[in-house]
């Protein structure tokens, strides 16, 4: 009986032409990853309530997709919190698993959890997906992959400064034009010091990091909204408006901050990042920005965003230096800085710039198309050669009309079509059509594997 | 405050040490499907439970993991159903999507729902985790990874015998010696009605499927606790206990079936397989074992299960062909056949066998030793330069003691230390240690990349 098929809404199937492109995504940061001694983890799609609960703030709670218990999970529901639809009771009574809501926090468990295993300074990396239940809308999705790449482990910004390499490397080899801003919790702080508004630091993180959204006017509203005194936001404006390059940024900031040991800590720390960029300069372009400020509150230090030049869109990377993370689970003093790759993104940017490679459309190199036993038996043997050769082919598993055979190497983008019929059989020769171009030529079985190695 | 660390049970980190393994493996794998023209798609972790329930059996219902729905899921229960327990009404009315138990249901979804841009034969491949609720055991998890592979539109043998060349060539690449079982479904249906138990043919197959457990005289006791007739169990031993060659089975098999049609088909296809493996012999022994059955009821014709021949495990990949599969959802009239790996019980192998190659112990190539500012500087530009050139490698982020970052090395398992102090900087050169072997070279800055071009 037919039933109605559909997945999930936020959820996405992959057919053979994303994954090829999404394939050629993940493999080209995974081997820059590897290039710098970055090694591979994974962690379960599924992690205890306990260790996922409340590291996402009361809206990231409600995003978390729960899994119920399993056999009779009722067993545990209070008739009185059933009745009163006690939310939050029944939920903890019938459920104590959920699906990850990003590589972070179940990062920061693994390295608690395997501490006398790991040795640190670890530098690892990980791809995997995650979920949210999130409003699915364009470019959002309820099951999304994150790439992220972290050191855990040591204070060092030369750690800053190789995954400023990384981000370099990664985006020159997917061919996108990018900016790296960059900027430091420490400087953020050291501003609300300066306004005179330091334990409304966080407020003012938040409210900084809508700029981009909403502008400098609406940035003020909200400020005024968490009660910054309307000295603090005039003396914010010139932060959320600076137009200085790098140096002069940090002469104004070293001015403004004089008083702040917090901000002057930050200030250094930003000098030294951009030390090792002059000495070492990436192809890529940086930029202090002193209204870069993320919205997440576990950073500490070093911030960073990476934006797309050529196409509008939000930042296709992002992270920074914390100092706190493992201490949610017991393990403290131990600082990481890290980074994400939003692969979803992207892959829309290389889309929209026409970035792939033409070899990640293709499927097969070689189909050899199917007259009857007799030639199948023979196209059995060459292909088993031009595996050997590394070269991918097909034998089309049945006899078929010659147009629907061939309809299927388009359909598939095989990049040659090898034809042998009566008189190739005869004559121990291939006829082989190259799909893209048209022409057609004649070639030996015996000089098939030397052929296709001389053309692919 | 530090909370209880840990995973839900039946669930794993890896680690890296773990991670590159198992990536050897998922490499092997997927590079054999790309070199016989099949290509990689990824469905949901997630799927909608219409989709999933009544595919597995009553016992496969309950091991679904299900998702609770956002919001107030609890707004759909009725007061009544939650008073009297009833299970499977609270379960619907308050979850709608369940994790996936395999990757055969979805693939066959994925079939239906995309059927107007897939071009038939379809051949996919895909290497994903699923999830059952099974009671956690030693090689049991509630999260594991299936590479399945299939191709579906087309009744061509041929397609059996390339699985099974697939099947040769993996596991001569993970060097893991094993032999291939056939057996036909449509044989073991002429069984039945040869032994004059036609309607018993499922009960049958699930019976014969347990040989391997629990051996010929517990299979006979289920099979009278089936109520077949002693004289049909008594027919069945010699099946049960066939010891003959693949042509002397066949044979047997001509005699005894010649009165059943679906007998006869079964034959003719287990000989039309056995004539392409006699043209294009395998590295690998293939055996016609009348008592494989395979649990799974969806099978229609050949049936495969793959054993490593030097270590005591179950099949380590196994599957057969299917005419009904995508009917469930509504397109009838395709047939398909395909095989899974069980990457976990191959891991397994591997590790008793020693057969992991020793590059995938491996991390970085090399390990740049951190004496501080002045040497570090020329460390970062000597990686950069390695790197270029195809060669891993990391600048230990800090100076620190010297048996630190040995230890670190060491560790990591990296091949390569490279010692760049006072005396080096000086006259240009580099020491380096080779990890495994402890001896120690003096290289030039500039003949660096060469010489580890040619030690790696």
């Amino acid at each position: 009986m037919a039933q109605q098929i559909s997945i999930p809404k936020g959820t996405r199937d992959f057919g053979p032409a994303e994954m090829n492109k999404r394939n050629f995504i993940f493999k080209t940061i995974q081997s820059v990853f590897n290039k710098y001694g970055y090694s591979p983890i994974e962690t379960p799609a599924m992690e205890n309530l306990s260790t996922l609960m409340g590291k996402y703030g009361d809206e990231g709670d409600k995003l978390l997709f729960k899994i119920l218990n399993s056999g009779d999970y009722t067993v545990n529901v209070k008739p009185e919190d059933f009745n009163s639809q006690n939310l939050s009771k029944i939920t903890g009574s019938i459920s104590e698993k959920g699906l990850k809501y990003d590589l972070t926090v179940p990062f920061a468990r693994f390295v608690v959890q395997h501490r006398n295993e790991i040795s640190f300074p670890f530098k690892r990396y990980q791809i995997q997906p995650v979920w949210r239940a999130d409003k699915p809308q364009k470019g959002r999705y309820r099951e999304f992959y994150q790439c992220d790449v972290d050191v855990i482990g040591s204070n060092s910004l030369l750690n800053e400064f190789e995954l400023m390499q990384i981000i370099d490397d990664i985006f020159s080899e997917l061919k996108i034009n990018v900016t790296i801003k960059i900027n430091n919790r420490k400087i953020l702080s050291g501003i609300a010091e300066a306004v005179g508004e330091a334990d409304k630091f966080m407020a003012i993180t938040v409210a900084i990091d809508k700029i981009d959204k909403i502008g400098t006017e609406k940035v003020c509203e909200e400020l005024r909204k968490n009660e910054l005194s309307e000295d603090a936001v005039q003396k914010l404006i010139p932060i959320l408006e600076n137009k200085r390059d790098t140096s002069g940024s940090i002469e104004f900031l070293e001015n403004m901050l004089s008083a702040s040991e917090t901000g002057l800590k930050g200030i250094e720390e930003i000098k030294t990042v951009f030390e090792y960029l002059n000495s070492n300069p990436l192809k890529t372009k940086v930029e202090l920005d002193l209204s870069l400020a993320r919205g997440l509150n576990y950073y500490t230090g070093a911030i960073f965003e990476v934006k797309a030049n050529d196409i509008e869109i939000g930042s296709i990377c992002g992270g920074g230096r914390y100092d706190n993370l493992t201490e949610i689970f017991g393990l403290k003093d131990i600082s990481g800085v890290g980074v994400s790759f939003g692969a979803d993104r992207i892959y829309d940017v290389m889309e929209q710039l026409k970035a792939f490679p033409e070899a990640t459309a293709k499927s097969s190199d070689v189909l050899f198309v199917n007259f009857g036993k007799k030639e199948e038996a023979v196209c059995l043997k060459l292909a088993k050669t031009l595996r050997q050769n590394g070269i991918s082919c097909e034998v089309y598993p049945e006899k078929a009309k010659l147009d629907k055979q061939f309809k299927y190497a388009n359909n598939k983008n095989i990049s040659y079509v090898a034809i042998i019929g009566e008189n190739e059989l005869n004559a121990e020769t291939v006829t082989i059509k190259n799909m893209a171009e048209g022409k057609q030529e004649n070639i030996l079985f015996s000089e098939l594997s030397g052929y296709f190695n001389s053309q692919l």
